[in-house]
């Protein structure tokens, strides 16, 4: 066992208050599981393929159609549409690096990123937000301020996302206070929504500033990454198009994530909406490399399905596990580091967004995915980040962290003295060997109650929903800000404030 | 794939007004997940070998003394101390089957258990109940029937298990009640708590009679199963023993279920509470086996650990998940079948005890598990069994049920067509491809509410588990007891009368 976590072992850990975990450069601890065979494997990646060559994809940026004319696509002006033969895509993903590190303003908050690693995301994109004592609310800077301390709080988060919208600024404005508001609060990988060149590179200066580097160290490195969803089907926006472009000439990350829900935007087939995902994810992938070779991407996956009675999103239902455990053999087949997408269509913190919750997440891990995004606090299919969702969730995911580090199996974890000692019908309360690893042997929980029914009852009957809230406050309170460099903020503000006045950048849609 | 769920597909389609599914039979899909390596493995069945050797196990019950005394094992009568050789553990292994069916009245009820099986039990041994209507209350004669009659209603449910303890009824002839009640309301294999030979021996004679079979022909396959928990650490009780006896002698169904939760009654490791485990269970079998070569038994793990701040049980822990992974391994060395536990430690259906319960089942489905038992309903560690849970519950088995299934991937499933006629950024709803399937592709939500938010307010802002009381319900409402042959219950009846004037049958303790 690697002993990352650095709990203190033998009779020095009984001065120890508590445990101490470190979950971070997760290593993904299980043996993939497929969906299809590898013919079938083979077989989606070939037929995607045909998609691209044959049906093409519409583009609506002329800058994209140009680029991948360029690079030898046949491309239709009239119709926009663009088809691709193989070996472009096969050029593309030739030069699409296999393996990178995603940076924080410091080691600790830095990850590699590759098949193999495993890292987690909250709950991204959410237009509202809600907890149990302001209700629910379109999303504010206060609400994004407050997730975004919740994301920097928990240690098995690797990276911040936009967990809800701030509704309460204008849009040409906004990206200034999303950007600042992760550098001050946060040593952890911010991200960037592409709504146009214009505010896509206020944002690489922004963080230029903060992590103190020059444009050419910025483009060394990736220190940011964005989402970029496809129109499916087959469909590729204009601030999409721009964002791939943008991300790809800074050599920033691009996550090349369709929105592919079986039986609406995609054939009502697990395997048809994974093969239109993949031709899809491919077409993003190309640009990226057509762009600048060597670009970081990672492949993305969405795959859902609806409720074929309404037309409703459904999320961690069996068609999903399906197409995640696809998704990941389709990554593999590429070689790409990937994210998932998990969450529930609930509309509050009950069982069954639990429920949903975990069956998305524990396909995402099995299908060896390296970011598993929407893993906390994700209701009603995005449209609601939840607070005490996101405490709760944390549980399954700081579980999910304990995972990753195998049990110990020497002669002292086996345990055949301890044995010996405890006669038949008693206890190893009082062993020796249960005496040096009761503070550190066994993970501790944030939000589950264990207490009897008494207790418990005579405490309120609180559910897990009700308890998160003190924990999600606490948690704020606790909160301090990171220290940056002299002059640094300063420097930030002055930026902000000179674009602000500049009248910022509008948004391109 | 295999198409087993019957799924009528094509235009055909149309006609039928929903999707039919058939649980029966499920082979477990997955890659089996190890938590050790095979050397690991290896040194814990071996280390267990040298915990029987060396140390031994208390047997309370002097014919079960006399049995392992009659195989060469060194038995000390004043200490009650039993140690066996491991040529002994070996014969015994070699003897238990490695495959058996489990009757049910009928062949679609019949499941055969092997390793590559999977079934599910709801939660069981609960001495309260509980429900959103009655509240929490010890378990009665009421709540057993209408538990029997909701794990009859379920398909995926595949045996009756002992959900609630009827605590109204006199234990002397309580047996009586319970075995008459799952005969009456279900077609599905019943169980039996050993409380002595006398009480077992008429549930078999009770059996015998609804089965119509003659004594032979009963012993000449599995129709009913118990399940037999040691007093961890190396003590096995006398009803226990006697009913390791009384089973194998009637070549019925044994679960050889040590109860080590880590911490407690075991060592505070998960190797170690394990090859404690094991040591136990192989004490068992091997018992069996001496009784009678060929004895039906299944191997059973129930390691977790307990919270080391108060010594409650906890489930769904990292180091349960950890624990079951080994435990599937160390059945896999022995090629039993065998039964893993799961459920929640919590005190209401909420998120906590969803994230439990799903930690604990698919462990238990990544670890090659038989039979997940305590799959449903499973609240306060055991302590009592909840209606809506069983509801909410069952949305996670008949998920994993689905996941038996591959998803299809020949030409028509892949959808290129389907694809090539939506154009770039429509929907696929009116698509032939999805019109052709869309009453049969998907799963049907049992409990989950995939309604917009403002629908799902107007409708009375509802949890999962306010909505599972109208379908447990239902449920009860909708049931009707199979059809038996003419004359089979009042033979069964006269039978019962029979005995309860002869006093009954006293528990043994």
């Amino acid at each position: 066992m690697s002993d990352r976590r650095g709990r203190a072992r033998g009779k020095a850990a009984a001065a120890k208050p508590e445990r101490k975990v470190n979950y971070h450069n997760l290593r993904n601890p299980f043996v993939p599981q497929p969906a299809f065979s590898e013919d079938e494997v083979e077989n989606i990646h070939n037929t995607s393929l045909r998609v691209l060559e044959e049906l093409g994809m519409k583009v609506l940026l002329p800058e994209a159609r140009e680029i991948f004319a360029k690079a030898g696509a046949i491309v239709d002006e009239e119709t926009e549409m663009v088809r691709i033969g193989r070996d472009i895509v096969e050029q593309a993903l030739a030069t699409a690096p296999k393996s990178f590190v995603a940076h924080g303003a410091k080691p600790e908050t830095s990850h590699t990123m590759e098949l193999g690693s495993l890292t987690f995301m909250a709950g991204a994109g959410c237009p509202h937000a809600s907890d149990r004592e302001r209700g629910r609310r379109p999303g504010t800077a206060v609400d994004f301020r407050e997730l975004m301390i919740l994301e920097d709080a928990f240690d098995a988060i690797a990276m911040l996302g936009p967990a809800v919208e701030p509704q309460d600024i204008p849009v040409h404005i906004r990206h200034y206070e999303t950007m600042r508001t992760q550098i001050e609060v946060s040593d952890k990988l911010p991200f960037v929504f592409c709504r146009g060149s214009e505010q896509t590179e206020d944002c690489f200066q922004m963080l230029s500033i903060a992590r103190e580097v020059s444009r050419e160290e910025f483009e060394d490195k990736v220190w940011t990454k964005t989402i970029i969803n496809t129109n499916s089907p087959r469909q590729l926006d204009i601030p999409m198009a721009q964002g791939i472009i943008d991300f790809a000439r800074a050599k920033q990350l691009c996550v090349m994530t369709p929105f592919c829900l079986s039986g609406a935007m995609a054939p009502i087939t697990v395997a048809g909406g994974l093969m239109l995902q993949h031709a899809e994810a491919l077409l993003a992938i190309t640009l990226a490399q057509m762009t600048r070779p060597g670009a970081p991407v990672m492949y993305g996956s969405f795959a859902s399905n609806v409720d074929m009675k309404s037309g409703a999103p459904a999320f961690g239902t069996p068609e999903h596990v399906k197409s995640t455990l696809g998704a990941g053999q389709l990554a593999k087949r590429l070689g790409l580091p990937w994210r998932s997408g998990g969450g529930s269509a609930g509309n509050c913190n009950d069982a069954q967004a639990a429920h949903e919750t975990e069956m998305a997440a524990w396909s995402s891990v099995l299908a060896g995915c390296t970011m598993v995004v929407h893993s906390t606090g994700w209701l009603e299919g995005g449209l609601t980040f939840n607070y005490e969702k996101m405490v709760t969730d944390m549980e399954m995911v700081q579980q999910f962290a304990e995972l990753c580090d195998k049990p110990e199996a020497d002669e002292a974890a086996l345990a055949f003295d301890a044995i010996a000692e405890v006669d038949p019908g008693g206890h190893f309360f009082a062993a020796e060997h249960t005496m040096e690893r009761y503070r550190t042997e066994f993970y501790e929980p944030l939000v589950a109650d264990w207490s009897n029914f008494g207790s418990w009852s005579e405490a309120g009957s609180l559910t897990a929903d009700e308890r998160a809230t003190a924990i999600w406050k606490q948690k704020l309170e606790e909160h301090q800000n990171p220290k940056r460099n002299e002059g640094v903020m300063e420097s930030l503000d002055a930026f902000i404030a000179k674009r602000k006045e500049a009248g910022g950048a509008e948004a391109v849609s």
